[in-house]
């Protein structure tokens, strides 16, 4: 829907060859626009890489992505507040860059840690969108938002056991915050996150998107 | 948490002498922020309306504010569904209006009479940020979101019976749109979308928050 | 319970061996009635292939049949919003076809790309009956549901994650259409839609009922 | 969508002034369409007698209906499990014959008392479209659709307490019926269940649709 | 609690040695109560099978016993609806047999073939108890219960798929069946029902125990 | 279904004069059965005792009697955990006597005092069938059912709030009971499990039936 | 079943006389100990207050008591995060207070306003337990349990609307605490977070017990 | 939080190899605290016994310690209601211990054997934390509760089947508690519960702790 975003495979159920074929096939589309695949399987990962060299594979995010990025479009801050929280927070950061923003990680920064989060405030207020990212009882965006008045989009995982229902728990949490203005995806959709956050990040003025990287 | 917004108060709950006492005290706080007031019963409605003739009261909506709004910022349009959906997108437009946003309200574009969605689509383009607000099986955000990239934040309402479950399912549908990029709220959650919104919308250059009129 | 329809195998929990035996008797019962399988696993799939090669075999429907389909009778046209629900579409038109009707395909008509439903209204407003599959939050049906008035199925598939809950939300999604008049039915059923959609289209006076074709 | 079929009001949540004044106004349009109301609660009921003489009004259905019929199109007959079910049972009825359908009403033809459905099997064979109203467990659909082929549309009704959350039980009963060829509407949706089985009915080839009566 | 009453091993989550030694331990008591265990694995039913010859085997209800049964004590009925449901009907015939009743099975009696049911009602009246198995909605024992005065336990099973949610669907229909006088066991307990079953069916006067066989 | 046994009324959403008119009616039907209602609101209650004279009325109940109880047919005790369990616990002593039990009733012998549980324990051994009711977390009828042997049927009650889930958490508790051989009905539903223990109890042999009282 | 400790009346659904007649009859018992009852209505607070005027009150909580306090035994702080989780946090106070604890309040700590939570942080540590009641995402426990080491007990309230589902979000959120060593009571059971918390304080040695005061 | 406490790993998802890693590096930490592993899967354990053969390993309770442990805190005891539930009591004994505390086992004490309950009611008054771990209806804590005033934490399992949900209705039965002062984990979550115990057994005075065993 913005010239250069990229076209979006959703590998899960599709054999490697079916998810080669595709990023192939949109890479020679009329129009340059980029490839970019989420959901790879550790065999489709290898090959991607295998079968595309100048694709960008990680591992982590379980994605790949093919062609120019569009052009640069405001910066991403992606936080997480658990270990297992990271292959969540990876894809939102791979694809939020894909998608043309400079993107920084902030990890590890748990609800049970305050310190870490007050350490890092100075960066959150500087972020033209938020993405905070976290499993079990899902309350790290209520203490962010809280905090600073950035755009915040939160992103429930599936960490957890029992009760946490498989994510559940986290996402009913984020949807009834009381600190106002925080907005939910699903549950592990680290993909539909970073596309609101980029369409979000993208309208800010130039200033802030001087940098690009993926920490 | 930017200067100029309004303090805000939860009146359900709250007698209207309470209410009005509340609203009476932050706007004699020092600084002069602006006090907002959402979930007033119609008693309380009439309370502050006698008792603060300088505020602005809307019935439909059950919200009131009292003081200068915040310096403009950007643009919100709030479409909704149906009739029944009518007073969360009021309490949306009056809550953006109060945070500095330009509002425009579209009505009664229901999934089911689409001619009248596509009527609209060149204005939802010139929007900074979009609130969508629909019940029963709330699927009106996933036909928006496919057809404009504009941020996007999905409001689910109560409207419905049966296995409407009270708003759970609009709520879920939205979060599972298959249009990537939708972000959700509560249900019934039209002031929580609002601050969102205003959030989005003021960091989006100035060109599109020139006209600022509540529909 | 009409002359000439199939005797139904469940085939899921069942050996190769019961599959392809329970087959092989429900067509030499006396009557002549014709057989079919659904939910074949690829074993059983391979095992019906072998030992009945003159079965009518679906690797994608999982379905297998067996014997002279029944007299002619109305058109199924059956929709599907993604890839992802290809399995349950094809599960649909095996056993529609099966059951007599013309059946007509329409693939990957997502609500995310209005453009392609609006290019195939003038072919639903001809089917005798529209079965119309979708997962996620299966909004599909609504926004067919208000384009025609052709009786419309609608097919919900646990195509999803997190809080898709396994095709929960679309069921629920579908039954509250605020488009009147589309009935539903369990997650996944493409069978129990087909049988629905050949009872109602059998009904149609013969006009519609000129091809039969699985597209 | 069919020339001739009425327009609706939801009368839920409306004023008897509003519902009224709508009613009146669609009867005023061009072209001569019929109107419809549902969820009429007493006093709107009264103020439509009341205002408009030419009404059809059921106060047991809570439904009204100004203008002509649309042209005869084929039988649908309404069975219903207990006397609580009788309202959703009534509106289904209500509703089909303003939609053109001859009309036949079967009560009190619980599971719990085989025989009374066993004596009108005849008359089931005969209707173009069934629609099945029960609540509690629901059961009385699978019953039926064991019995006959006609196609049959279930409606769950919130009749029950306890584990019978509100018709729920019902619904997913419905849902997973072991008949095949049942399709589900939401809970207490009789005006849902009238519309499907008028688009099915009218369908169907003339011979049935002699007699037309509201039993 | 009755003298002669089995004691009894819950093989789930037990290697196939701690059931062997359990069952052998517990027939070395003191007392001669006979030992009994169910939910055994394939590999667990070997293994007892090997090492104790003279245990009572049945690989289908997955349960052997060890040791002489107590006194005949009444007659218990097992119905059965569909093939999916055997396991769960076979548990209950098993257990109730070494518990002292002379069971009868009757399958496949499922609510959409009803002349099957209506075949076999003669039978039913003669149980001192009946246990009605059924998956899917559940609807058996509704209809069973408007036969038959008979105590009647009723056993959800977890057949069916997507909304059948694993039993709770049956289990929730049974809870609320229009039929009065029907109690409930957990989803796929056969075990309890069958214990539920001895208990009412020993009460019963001597006369309907004559025969003991398990079909 | 056995001579003699009530026709019955369920008055919830009946006018006091339905239900004064159904009971007149059914007491005037050849056969000279008695006739049962339940559910009856404060106004029903009163219309009964005013209008039939005869009649037996139990305010806590709710219930109302007419014309002579089926001959004596076995013991039955019902167990109540708390105060506020109370007209549930009444409803299953009233209609159980109208089918012709001996009941006894013990009261107020919570989980949490134990001693009281443990004084009646003689007495529990003697029933022909226990009836156990509880709200909250339903756990007597586990403690009650490690205890005895004599057939148990569990009523839920909708007592408690929050997560009590009106009745939800005391239902699944007691279907998953540790204790064997315990079966369940419906939340509140006292009517339900009278009928279930009326027909258990009266297949015992004569002895255990010598008074007849409802305590 | 400490001496000392009060005997407790539940009054919802007592009448006032019947909540004074318990209360009376309690205080006249042998042994002298005290009287405490909960959920009292308007009508019943002004009723034992009239009745009983050596009685504590406190119409906040809801409670009441009569008689000596047991001996002092530990103190326990009681935060609450907004002002609608009052009433819960008072009837926790009131009760606490009444089983001998030195109660202190903290009110008004939501997450989003982390300064006021830092400010108290020295008197949390000196607390021997601490009473975190919260609704809407109840996200506060997990805040002051990454702060303190006292022992926690959270209570989730049913404050919210929409997908807080009563107080169940609440719930879930604080039993799937990444803070470890929270434990959690029912919806708005300020009563039984006070006898665990009372019985956790007064085992702490005598120091902290100094002052007994309710803010 | 308190000197000497250990720092926890969770080792679930994470590769035999990084948890050796973590359980290192904590080690070398300056400050000498202990390290701690659960949910350690059997290949993790084995690495851990043969890369750090200082470390304490418990199979069953699937944990690992390293280190010192803190001074001795208090007595916890650990009850469980049946076998399967040993692996969350073990993982409670474990983590307890290794927060300094004395800790007490006591199996099988199951609700429907309650004489075995009886028979150590001696020993749960010596105790300055109870631990109660139970599945399925999950009981054992109100009757516990009602015969001791220790303070006690209860443990839902996710033992059981069908309507046990993997744990909730016993989660659902504890929370409900008719006996004041329990407070609840997540389901399986003996590791929140040990935490919770140790916090509170340390405050107790120094007498409860003369002994230290892991029964
Ligand atoms: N991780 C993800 N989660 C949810 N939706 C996704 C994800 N990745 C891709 N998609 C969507 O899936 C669509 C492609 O699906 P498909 O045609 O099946 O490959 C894209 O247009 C995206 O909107
Ligand atoms: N895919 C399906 N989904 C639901 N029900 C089915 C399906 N296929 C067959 N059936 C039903 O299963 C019955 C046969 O079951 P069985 O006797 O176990 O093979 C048929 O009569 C059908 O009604
Ligand atoms: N308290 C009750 N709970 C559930 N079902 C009841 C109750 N009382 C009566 N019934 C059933 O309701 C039927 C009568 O319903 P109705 O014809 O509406 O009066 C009876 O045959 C009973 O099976
Ligand atoms: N069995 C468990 N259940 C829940 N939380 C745990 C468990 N074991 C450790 N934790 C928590 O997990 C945190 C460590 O997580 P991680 O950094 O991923 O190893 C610890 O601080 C504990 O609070
Ligand atoms: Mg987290
Ligand atoms: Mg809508
Ligand atoms: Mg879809
Ligand atoms: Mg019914
Ligand atoms: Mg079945
Ligand atoms: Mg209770
Ligand atoms: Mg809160
Ligand atoms: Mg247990």
């Amino acid at each position: 829907l913005r010239t250069g975003d990229p076209e979006v495979v959703y590998a899960a159920g599709k054999t490697p060859q079916q998810t080669v074929a595709l990023l192939r096939a949109l890479r020679e589309q009329p129009g340059d626009r980029p490839a970019l695949a989420t959901r790879l399987s550790d065999e489709t990962l290898a090959a991607v890489a295998a079968a595309l060299p100048d694709a960008r594979v990680d591992t982590v995010a379980r994605c790949a992505a093919l062609g120019d990025r569009p052009a640069p479009g405001g910066s991403v801050t992606v936080l997480s507040a658990g270990t297992s929280d990271e292959p969540v927070a990876a894809e939102t950061a791979f694809v939020a860059a894909e998608y043309g923003c400079a993107v920084r990680r902030i990890r590890d920064v748990g609800v049970a840690g305050l310190h870490r989060l007050l350490a890092v405030l100075g960066d959150l207020h500087e972020a033209d969108c938020l993405v905070v990212v976290a499993g079990m009882e899902g309350a790290l965006p209520s203490v962010v938002g809280g905090l600073v008045g950035v755009p915040l989009i939160a992103v429930p995982t599936s960490v957890g056991y029992g009760s946490a229902l498989g994510g559940l728990t986290a996402m009913l949490g984020m949807l009834n915050s009381c600190a106002p203005g925080i907005t939910v995806c699903n549950i592990d959709n680290g993909f539909g996150a970073a596309v609101a956050a980029a369409r979000i990040a993208r309208r800010a003025p130039a200033a802030g998107a001087a940098e690009r990287e993926v920490a």
